[in-house]
């Protein structure tokens, strides 16, 4: 590890990661880190990322695997109707991970810290075979959303585009195979081919940049019932609001297709893959799916179909019910 | 990982780790757990045991792994003064680990969670190749105790036997070389032999079954000054502690040894070790250094040293000192 000692790198992260936040009484350097008391339930949470598994080097930088575990982690507090108070940083580095690749990554957390307003308050780093990063979240909710919450005659409600991580990774994979964006359209000019190059560009940053939906996550307070953070996939996380609800959940086929982002749409053409497909099974958007009245949907949420008596989730093309649930798997796929 | 995916797996987890307790409003199965509101401010700490770094499954159990996986880390809320009330467990799981072995594991944490009073409320399961166990940990501190606050005429007090995890484990690799308890002993007869043995089972059980000094760490509330976990040994702490408090730390060689448990003298001579040395250098006994006035000191503490005005962590045989610091370095070791 070029010569970093543990004790070095704990050094480098307390300079890198120290930023006075309120509700922080202690940062990194002692036993463990101290918060302040708060009146407001505490809402905790653990996310990995680990090399191979939960991302590939081959498409991303050091700094892009900092950033993203990072939110990946805050996602789940904003699925509670959480604030962020506080994260933990738990690396697992390699032996022969060098002195600059160990400052991108933590450059990336960083970020994703700036801009979640959420400091990491202490960590724990140790070498292994495997680059891991596990981030503990810590965070505040006045009311917690649960995602055993949703009622018959709820809306169903999307927080944030889908489809686009998963698109994004496909269109790398592609561009490792050789293919440029825009050669996939058939007979594109060179609107369609510099079209193609924008929404591939925009899926590629959705993939290696998610962000979580912190802000829109508050609206939810005091008007969802339920809510979920889509990370596995719109198919699999909607039947898991089903099983935790004990409802039926219906997607309108229409109205998903009519909230799907247009950079989804051409990027699948440049795929050759349905949008629909890539939006309804693709995960690691971190948008967030909720349910709730109509009459207080807010305005950063997008209808997209709604709870009935019964088990299941579905996706509904008129009369016809398609069932969901065979989404991604971490351990299957 | 004989067909349990990962929603069979968290299943399994709840069911396992399901205990009400006070102060959990929610536990595992959604986004986040959720924490009661609390007047006294909040402790918190992370700490990862990683297969061939922090624990070799030649000389352990995948029990073992779990339990001493969860005692260390919430050793670091009994070294800032704290009561723990909950941990997260963030699992990277091997492709080829059995069901059974998972299920040890797992049993392990449970143990040491009931014991400690820190019930499980959320955590990860990411497949891998490395298997580790990052556990995260929650509690309360009325006055958390930090490793910055020694004071010069502070006493320096130990709090729980140390040594005998780094002896137990040195026994084990021995045992693996084909010796036998008592035969290291000189001229030992049947009772020399068997105490020996109790010894070695003593230093071994410390090793593999280490305990977090909660109780005691609880008396240190109100007397104690400061306070540093003694994970990586007596020399690398104290050294930590007097960097942490800009302060001398002496440790009395001669109190010092009036401290060390009968057992480690018997298994330093059948180790052929100084059973100072081992006391000195070895760690993971999971033991607390603390200072503050010595009328204050608490009946679990024994003193071995004092704190003066200066800096560095030292040695006191007489009027000679020896500098101390060049304990055990996870990145080095």
């Amino acid at each position: 590890m070029a010569a970093l000692t543990e004790r070095a790198l704990v050094a480098l992260l307390a300079q890198r990661f120290a930023s006075p936040a309120s509700g922080v009484e202690l940062g990194i350097g002692d036993d463990a880190a101290v918060l302040a008391p708060s009146l407001e339930p505490w809402v905790c949470s653990v996310d990995a990322s680990v090399d191979g598994v939960h991302f590939d080097l081959r498409y991303l930088t050091y700094e892009d695997v900092g950033y993203r575990s990072f939110q990946a982690a805050v996602s789940d507090l904003g699925a509670m109707g959480a604030r962020p108070t506080a994260a933990l940083s738990a690396l697992i580095l390699p032996r022969h991970m060098r002195a600059a690749a160990i400052d991108q990554l933590t450059e990336g957390q960083a970020q994703a810290s700036r801009e979640t307003g959420c400091p990491i308050v202490g960590g724990n780093i140790s070498r292994g075979t495997e680059l891991s990063v596990t981030t503990t979240v810590l965070g505040h909710a006045p009311q917690p959303i649960r995602r055993s919450g949703a009622l018959p005659g709820d809306e169903l409600w999307l927080i944030g585009p889908i489809g686009l991580a998963a698109a994004g990774l496909s269109c790398l994979r592609l561009a490792r195979a050789g293919d440029r964006p825009g050669e996939g359209l058939a007979g594109s000019g060179s609107d369609a081919a510099n079209g193609a190059t924008a929404a591939v560009a925009r899926c590629v940053e959705a993939w290696r940049r998610p962000r979580a939906r912190l802000t829109e996550a508050l609206e939810l307070v005091g008007r969802a019932h339920a809510a979920i953070d889509l990370s596995d996939g719109l198919s699999s996380d909607a039947a898991q609001l089903a099983a935790a609800s004990r409802v039926r959940v219906i997607v309108d086929l229409g109205q998903l297709r009519a909230s799907l982002d247009p950079g989804l749409l051409v990027a699948g053409r440049y795929l050759r893959r349905s949008a629909l497909r890539l939006a309804v099974t693709g995960g690691e958007d971190y948008a967030l799916l909720a349910t709730g009245p109509r009459r207080l949907r807010p305005a950063g949420a997008a209808p997209i179909g709604y709870i009935r008596r019964g088990a299941g989730a579905f996706l509904a093309n008129g009369p016809r019910l398609l069932p969901l649930g065979k989404g991604f798997d971490h351990l299957r796929s």
